[in-house]
């Protein structure tokens, strides 16, 4: 049992959008795929329907099994949160959903970029399939750049959605606005997603795809937060960030290079207290200001 | 006395932090400008603080004479559009603020665009002035291209907040997606800005600037809808802007080639109603969805 997720941010239009499509074409997926049988799952319906990343607190990281574990939560995303666990867990090895793939977008410049944590072998076989298969011919226009992230924790630390099954892996694609349908961005994720399904079909039909000697990846060292803002209300961070910095996902990043341009013009360099030289992602998006 | 103003649409950041920069730097900018009071309006505060584009009604339509007369409507952004034409009025030609200048973002790629209205000369003469001395060689970094839009209306019709000033001039850049700020789109904007100012300084000192003999303009010639959404909060739209038309605002778009790409991959063609040749604007803006 396969889920594929999408809205589980409400303002991030493109999974909604591509679970619409595969519902059109789901006939056609069952057939390619014998070995899997691949569900939908719109994660937050209310909150899309509010053009909201979440009602009251961000699902995507309502998933850990403490905060599972806690019935005096009372948002609607940790309710939502526990529905889709019932469904699709117990969370970890025994859950009923084998893999989760959760579809996100980010108004950062990352491409196409595939998310697993260092628990699942299996999602990242599947990542590197993906990585391998990336620019085969066989797909139509150039898609985005590809890149792999993994996030070091355990399933039971893990809280975002995916993590619920006992493999999880999510897409993350931009740079595009939020509430807004891009083609680019639509294909990309589509790419990503029909690459994911194949393995998995290889995988449980029993033909395990060969797996590449090494697979270039990223990993998380920790979080810039942005300068908190100085008008009253909050909504603007206090900086933004440096020019020279904008859309360079993934490029190194030395310390006393500009990180952010204050309100008075000033350059904020970056301090290197994560390392000499990192390579930033989701730079500039606006869910974490 | 010339109104900048920002945050007319609440998500769009740019001009809110522009003004706040304004503002840091308002002792040097009287010094430059001795012939022009220079004040800034915080257009829609409420908006901005729950980071959406307005509370009841956009605020940018609110403006003609018809509607600020209506004593009936009650809407937030109808009571805010009296306020403020109580301010810079009485509209039109006798109105206290001689020149407004509204500032936008857009999702679409629409780099810098001067919109002015076809009954103000001196907003026409201002869009010559900044088109002439864009690329000059004084300000830093390159610029995003810059054009001119003319919309043909009378005083009396236009709805947009710019209009109740004697003179309206709105500045309209992008792309950056809503409730964000990007520093390219914050440069443009206030390179823009500083030339309008810079004109308006020449004007009402009395040396005006020699105007050119052409200045290339686009003219709005109609919209062409989204088409709605199947989903039942109706949230999507119910295509996506087809990929070879994405990012492609104000160059030419011939009938019979693409416009969107509906949810079950099929093209959808522009059909010629607007003109065998016409150059989209807006392509794509989160806010016509």
């Amino acid at each position: 049992r396969v889920v594929v997720s999408g809205g589980t941010h409400g303002n991030e239009y493109t999974g909604v959008w591509v679970l619409q499509r595969l519902q059109l074409r789901s006939a056609e997926l069952a057939e390619q795929h014998p070995s899997i049988a691949i569900e939908t799952l719109f994660a937050n319906p209310p909150a899309h329907a509010a053009n909201r990343r979440f009602i009251d607190d961000d699902l995507n990281r309502q998933f850990s099994a403490a905060t599972l574990a806690d019935t005096t939560a009372s948002s609607f995303e940790a309710g939502r949160a526990k529905a889709i666990a019932a469904d699709m867990g117990p969370k970890g090895a025994a859950a009923d959903a084998a893999v989760c793939i959760d579809m996100h977008t980010t108004t950062a410049n990352m491409g196409c970029t595939v998310i697993v944590s260092s628990y699942s072998t299996l999602a990242l076989r599947a990542a590197a399939f993906v990585h391998t298969h990336w620019d085969d011919a066989d797909e139509a226009s150039p898609p985005l750049p590809l890149r792999v992230m993994v996030e070091e924790c355990s399933q039971c630390e893990a809280a975002h959605l995916a993590s619920v099954a006992r493999h999880g892996i999510e897409i993350e694609v931009g740079p595009t606005p939020q509430s807004l349908l891009r083609a680019d961005v639509v294909a990309s994720t589509e790419r990503c997603l029909r690459l994911l399904l194949r393995y998995l079909e290889l995988h449980y039909s029993g033909a395990e795809p060969a797996t590449p000697a090494t697979l270039p990846v990223y990993v998380s060292l920790g979080k810039v937060p942005f300068v908190d803002g100085a008008d009253a209300d909050g909504a603007l961070p206090g900086a933004v960030v440096a020019a020279s910095l904008q859309d360079r996902d993934f490029a190194p990043l030395r310390a006393g290079e500009a990180l952010f341009e204050a309100l008075d013009g000033s350059l904020v360099p970056y301090d290197g207290s994560l390392g000499e030289v990192v390579h930033p992602v989701f730079i500039n998006e606006a869910a974490y200001y």
